[in-house]
C-alpha cells in the first residue's frame, strides 16, 4: 500500500508501506487528507518525527469491532490518550503524557490507502457535510478551542494575525461571537479569501498605529510574531498563541507582560463535534480554502506546494 | 525637609529637598514607608526614574481641599491617572498611558517628610488596623490582584515561588482561598515565616519531581524564575508573573506554551479596599514580616538593608 513518510532525509512516497493492522482499532481508509502547517514544521525537525505524515482527514471506515460503524464517513481525534492517568482521569486526554498523537508523535498518520484509530476518537459525519467541509474538520475544531479557553465577548475588538490555514479559520469562528474580527496578513491575497463581513489589513499599514485589540490571535507561525501581535494589545489584553512553530529561542521581556498585565494563552486542538455542528449548519465553510489537490503518489509534490505563499489548504487524495 | 532620593549617580538624602505642593491635591506626612524590590529594581535603572522614591507607607492628611481628611490616617492608591481617556473612561486607571505612578514614574514618591497624593487616591485607614500593617496595604493589595485576574478553586493546587516580601503575602492572600499552597524559596529562613497552614519546600528538593500545579505564582524577581516555575505547572496550568524584574532578555519556547495549553498572566497593582478589609478582619497580618525600621535620614542604608537576603519587610520611619 501506498503512505506520505517522513525518513530521516525527509518526505518520501512509500508504495510498498507495510501496514500492520492493530486489532483493537478502526482500519480506516483515507478519502482526503489536508496538509498542515504542523506536516511542514515536522519535515523541519519539530517533534523528531519519524513515520507516516497525516492528521487532517476524512475518512471511510473498513473494520472494527463495533460493525455499525464498518462504511461510514468518519473524522477523528488526533490525540489517543491512555486513558488510566491523571490527565485522562479529569478528561485532558489531550494531555496525556503517555499519549501518541496521529502522524505527529508514536503513531502513524492519515496520509497511506489505511491507517488505524481507536473507535473511541471516530465521529461520524453528518451527510449534509461534504468531503471537501469535513477534511477541515481538525483544524475548524483547534479555532473553536479558543472559545473553550478564552471568553470573547461580542463588543470585544479582535484580531487574527497571520491568514494562512489555521488563521483563516480562527478568523471566521471569531467572527461568529459577533465581535468586530480584523484579520491582519503580509499580504493582498490572504485578505482577499476573508469572508463573513471579516476586515483586513496589511500588517505593514498597522505598524506604529494606535491599534489598542482586547484579543489578538497569533497564527503568524513565527516566532517574530508573538512581539508584533503583543504590540497591537491593549493594557490586560489576552494574546492566543495557536503556533506551534519549530522551538525557536526568543529574546522576549516578559516584564512587559507584567506592567501591561497582559494574558498568554497557549491553545491547541480542540472539539471535534462543535466543529461537525458548524460545518452542518453552514455557519463556516472551510472547502472555499482549498487551493489544490494532489494525488497520494504525488505526496512529497503536495508538501511542497503547501510551502508556496500562494497556495491555501492542499489536500492529499488517495488516486 | 528631608527626602530619600534617587540621583543619575545612585539614591541618596536630601536633607533640604525643595518640596512643591499641589494644591489640587491632599498633603500627606509619612508615618511609616515600607522598602519594595520595586524600589531595588528603579536603583538598577527600571523605569529611567530619578526623584523622591517610595509608593508604601501609611501617613496622615496635614492639608486637603477636603476637610475632613485633615488629620485621618490613609493609605493611597500609587497610580495617578488622568481620568479623561479610554482607559480611563473603562475605569482602567490603572493602565492610563498619561499616568504617573508615585516614586516610579513621573511623580515624587512618599519616603520624605512630607508629599502629595490626588483626594481621589486616599482610603482611610480602619482604627484597628496599625500602622505597621497599613504600610503594606500596597503590596498586600497587589497580591489580592491574582484573584481579580485568575478564579482560583478551593481545589486548585497552588504553589507560591520566591518567598520575599511579596511572595510571603501572595501565599497568605492565595491559602484564604482554601487551596493547598505550597511556598517553594531556594532558603530555608523564607520557608520559616510561612504561617496559616501554608506548606514550604526548597526548590532544590523539587527539581526533577513530578509536581504538577493547577497554578504557580513567579515572585522570584528573576529572569530564571519564569522557566523553573513553567516546570512546575500542569498541562492547561496558570502561570502568574508579579516580578517586576529589570528588562533582560530571556530564552524561553513558546511552543511548550501552546503543546502545554499554559495561560501566562502578568499581574500588577490590586484593590486597595480589600486589601484594608483583609487587614481589619486580621485574616492577613503582615507585620510579622518586619524585620527592621530604619530612619528617614539612613534612607540609603535602609534600601542597602532590603538586598540582604536575610531581610524581609524594612520599614522607613520619619525620625
Amino acid at each position: 500500500m501506498k503512505a506520505l513518510k517522513l525518513g530521516a532525509s525527509g518526505p518520501y512516497v512509500d508504495s510498498s508501506h507495510c501496514w500492520i493492522e492493530r486489532p483493537q482499532e478502526a482500519r480506516i481508509r483515507m478519502v482526503l487528507g489536508g496538509v498542515c502547517a504542523t506536516d511542514l514544521e515536522l519535515i523541519r525537525g519539530y517533534m523528531g518525527f519519524e513515520g507516516v505524515l497525516g492528521h487532517e482527514w476524512v475518512g471511510v471506515v473498513e473494520s472494527s469491532k463495533r460493525p455499525e460503524l464498518k462504511g461510514r464517513r468518519v473524522v477523528g481525534d488526533i490525540n489517543c490518550p491512555c486513558g488510566s492517568c491523571a490527565a485522562c482521569s479529569k478528561e485532558m486526554g489531550n494531555h496525556c503524557p503517555e499519549r501518541t498523537v496521529l502522524g505527529i508523535m508514536g503513531r502513524d498518520g492519515a496520509f497511506a490507502d489505511y491507517f488505524s484509530l481507536p473507535e473511541a476518537n471516530l465521529h461520524l459525519v453528518p451527510d449534509n457535510v461534504t468531503n471537501e467541509q469535513a477534511v477541515f474538520v481538525e483544524p475548524l475544531a483547534a479555532a473553536i478551542r479558543i472559545l473553550q479557553q478564552h471568553h470573547v465577548s461580542p463588543t470585544d475588538r479582535v484580531m487574527v494575525m497571520g491568514l494562512g490555514r489555521l488563521g483563516q479559520l480562527c478568523a471566521r469562528v471569531l467572527a461568529l461571537t459577533g465581535a468586530k474580527v480584523l484579520g491582519v496578513a503580509r499580504r493582498p491575497d490572504s485578505l482577499a479569501m476573508l469572508t463573513d463581513g471579516i476586515e483586513g489589513a496589511l500588517v505593514k499599514d498597522l505598524m506604529g498605529q494606535p491599534v489598542a485589540m482586547d484579543v489578538v490571535v497569533d497564527c503568524t507561525g513565527s516566532p517574530e510574531g508573538l512581539h508584533t501581535a503583543q504590540s497591537f494589545l491593549r493594557p490586560g489584553g489576552t494574546l492566543i498563541l495557536k503556533s506551534t512553530t519549530h522551538d525557536l529561542p526568543e529574546t522576549i521581556r516578559p516584564s512587559s507582560w507584567v506592567i501591561d498585565e497582559l494574558r498568554i494563552v497557549g491553545s491547541r486542538c480542540g472539539p471535534f463535534d462543535a466543529a461537525l455542528r458548524l460545518l452542518g449548519t453552514g455557519a463556516v465553510d472551510p472547502s472555499v480554502l482549498i487551493t489544490d489537490r494532489i494525488p497520494l503518489q504525488h505526496g512529497v509534490k503536495a508538501l511542497e506546494r503547501a510551502q508556496q505563499a500562494d497556495a491555501m489548504k492542499v489536500l492529499i487524495a488517495p488516486e
